[in-house]
């Protein structure tokens, strides 16, 4: 079996904690390392967030800090829906694993230089690392085998009623990620709304009662309870979890071809992923964008994969 | 029965003249007059559009031509979907009807100053008029008992990824419109594109076999022609007559009150209509926006109106 | 002698008031009505104050009241340096003369569609007349012989660092303005900034001793005390009179062509005169734009005009 | 004499050639190292000059290579002012000196670090090595006593009739600039276009007849043509000399604060720097702009530095 060797970039963040976990231990995936980045809470408190998970769950791989602000604008955070940590909910016990001395931008850079090509980067927070390591060092570019991130929606965003956070957080970095020419796969919130964690699925998550599971049903307790408060959502969105699963079995989710823009222009779009849906332009598409997806598959998936932590 | 007093403004084009139909027939409508803009054709076709269906079908209504061309930005046209003419398809025979002396913009004006605000406007093409006709005298808009219109989408737009054709051929007007104060009802593309009119509902209006009917069979075969080239639909979405019928059955359509901004700053997402779905912004709702179509509903109430014509 | 046959578009205004006065008596101007536009102050007192002046010292032309707020934009008046009633300083005797039945923007249509391109228009204040009137009867635009306004600036704004107040106010309609096509000569901050009206001009003036020279002194003591306090000028700048005294001897004003284009796209930029002046971008220059004034003969020409009232 | 510690960042380019020339050599700079950027030409490009001149007048310092094209926006070059190579005219022998192994932004940022709060920044390029180091490590904005840049104009540009060159190249590398909240001093066309090498300037500087002074009256053989061709300057403005030349003398500059922004949202306007010369806004100033230059200090400055050469 071919693994997906993948560098992960989060914000943790509740559903970055979930997606680190299945990229972790899933066989079909190779983790090189963990880059992070302010986000859902600023720098420090993502990074602790990463190193808690890591260590709570016994994930050995490089972990390295990157950007605490967006590459232009001003920073927000989204502590409305992570909390004042970023990861509220889940008690962890001692931090047990190290941070790499390299900035993440450099680890990137390193990472991809001495790769064959074969490298896919999935980032679930705001592109701030990645696209500082494009701009930096160029050369990269063609060694990345393809981006698959979470981030934008090709109908209504949830930060305004235009754009999706990890893309308002940082515009101009998604412009510089959609405009890079390499293969992009957007988990919009299109798709991501349909990745609900149900009811039945936590508790049947909840049966495993291993250190993932029950820290899976910690996040996603609290997760509901500001999703339901901030958006009215019964059960939480699971976001960043999406990219990883598409990545191990890409049957989970149809997604179509679509040019893809970044407003950065405005003030009232800002962070806008424009997607030619219907190819009215007739432009040559740029990203794959997340349509439809199959919600039994994705959660037997998080399932199983949960199931192999010891 | 209390009638609904409108003025309906449109830009014929195929829709156009379907709304026309419903609006001069329906024993709930009293139509005080048609003002027409430019818009799917120039305005001189689409002033001789009006007045051929209305000499056609017999309607005898002050008739005003108005703007011919945008407030601010460049002029464009849909003659890729409503053909040379702007309503091409019919044979219609001798003009018999006359135009009105004023412009659009002081019929409307003229027409407001002297009501009792009991007048709703129906703008089923760009906004031109509406919006000139309120800074040219601004007393009017107190006037103004609400705004049905035809425009807009909160999804996906349908000349960019980003904006409908009537806003973005004025994008400017409708700021003014949707910046007025007054009540604003939109029929946008969401709504729509659920308005199809299928083979069967084509088929049945076929049988009632009266001018009416016949003028409709003929305009909906050369729409169903482009639409499907240039967009694919199977059959064509009737957008216009959408605003008529709610008028004369408001359970025909789903609404939900938005906040909503037009998009003038930005050439990537110029004319897009930003509407708050979720309420984000936790700002009042400036419209009601169209979500859902009562699909049975709408074209029994065509057809039971293109029956009442002789 | 051939006169230059204008319509006078102004928004009074001290400076307007200087204009009249010039434009009324002047034997090379045959002044075929005044329009009036909101501006330094609501229409209501621009209208006022237009009525006013020409009562003084006695004008009859027809005057017609136009819009009373700007295109697609919020409106802002300049009360700090005009007053509250918009030309406070003068005392007024009893309104003498009546407005025109018609609104402006007809008044200018109708002037200009009975002409034979031989009317030049001057507007002194925010454009929303004349850009108003070009779209309502766009056949109207190539009837116009010149437009000669005050407003812009190629260096540095006064009402934001980028813009100069008349276009502020209303930069859509400046957009229309300097893309109809028609020859516009532009009277901007870089030129009017040299038009002081001196203490020894003003004694001079003083001199005089009819109602005109009157009403100058005391519009010039008002407009001294407030261009003082707001930016500190010693003397005053007086905008407004240089496009008739241009218009009158265009000997007085030193200009120079450059593609001109009003920036209506950034909320920073907005209504910035983006005046070409080493032309860079090789495009058609689009307006004369005023650069030097010959100070002597601006005066003299004020001068020697107010002396003709009686 | 307390020598001011200075990170010179460059783009050479025809003028950052004497202005590497001025600060190796003045008894008042102490040079810790120089940065290279894109600008004026190619990355590759720019460093090769750079390591030319400093081979040719025997300048050793760590010399490291930076950004090659701009953080957001696609690349500009400015080819048809400073040639093929972007140092067109002089010819350079063998190269003796080697890059420093470190990324420019990664030099900047040890420097910082390791620095007790007490050097000058002085880009006289682009400013996306500044920028991104600023991004990557945040740390450093507080250990820069100040920025004293080359850039900007707060009348008129000279690549668009809004923009300079070197703001329009990296339009948000310099918004993160001049918000960063340190003090700059911005050497604009302004400024700049008074520091003309006249011809009796090049002269006496020719009497020299060092290797210093050579390759100044090679530099400035070419920057004429190129000036004169394409601007129509007789004399070509010496632009980024200006900011070691204030250093070393601020006498030489007379500046005045003013509150300054960068457009970064607007096409037409991209890469203004909106200098509030009258204070019109009321914010606190954020830079030091130069208006006027002491011309004859300036060149005495500069044929004094250039004599110390052996």
């Amino acid at each position: 079996m071919v693994k997906e060797r993948i560098i992960l970039d989060v914000d943790p963040g509740h559903d970055d904690a979930i997606a680190i976990m299945l990229a972790a231990k899933n066989p079909k995936i190779e983790l090189l390392g963990i880059t992070v980045v302010a986000g859902n809470q600023v720098l420090e408190k993502t990074v602790k967030n990463t190193l808690n998970v890591c260590s709570h769950i016994d994930i050995r791989v490089p972990i390295a800090a990157g950007m605490s602000r967006p590459m232009v604008r001003e920073q927000i955070i989204a502590d409305d829906i992570h909390g004042e940590t970023g990861l509220d909910g889940p008690d962890f016990g001692e931090i047990t694993v190290e941070l790499d001395k390299r900035h993440a931008v450099d680890f990137i850079i390193d990472t991809l230089l001495e790769s064959d090509g074969d490298i896919t980067l999935v980032p679930t927070g705001p592109l701030s690392n990645i696209a500082m390591a494009m701009r930096k060092e160029p050369k990269i570019v063609d060694k990345i085998k393809k981006i698959v991130l979470m981030g934008g929606a090709y109908t209504l965003g949830n930060v305004t009623p235009s754009a999706e956070f990890n893309i308002l957080v940082d515009p101009e970095a998604a412009h510089i990620v959609f405009t890079s020419g390499r293969p992009i796969v957007m988990m919009g919130l299109d798709l991501t709304r349909q990745a609900l964690a149900k009811q039945e699925v936590v508790d049947k998550i909840n049966t495993i009662g291993n250190k993932a599971s029950d820290l899976f049903v910690d996040i996603i307790e609290f997760f509901t309870k500001t999703q339901k408060e901030v958006f009215g959502w019964e059960a939480p969105p699971t976001h960043d979890p999406t990219t990883v699963a598409y990545l191990i079995d890409p049957s989970i989710v149809e997604t179509k071809s679509m040019y893809t823009e970044i407003e950065i222009w405005s003030q009232l779009s800002y962070g806008r992923t424009i997607c030619d849906f219907f190819n009215i332009t007739g432009k040559e598409p740029n990203a794959e964008i997340a349509i439809n997806l199959d919600f039994d598959k994705y959660w037997n998936l998080i399932y199983d994969t949960l199931k192999m932590y010891s």
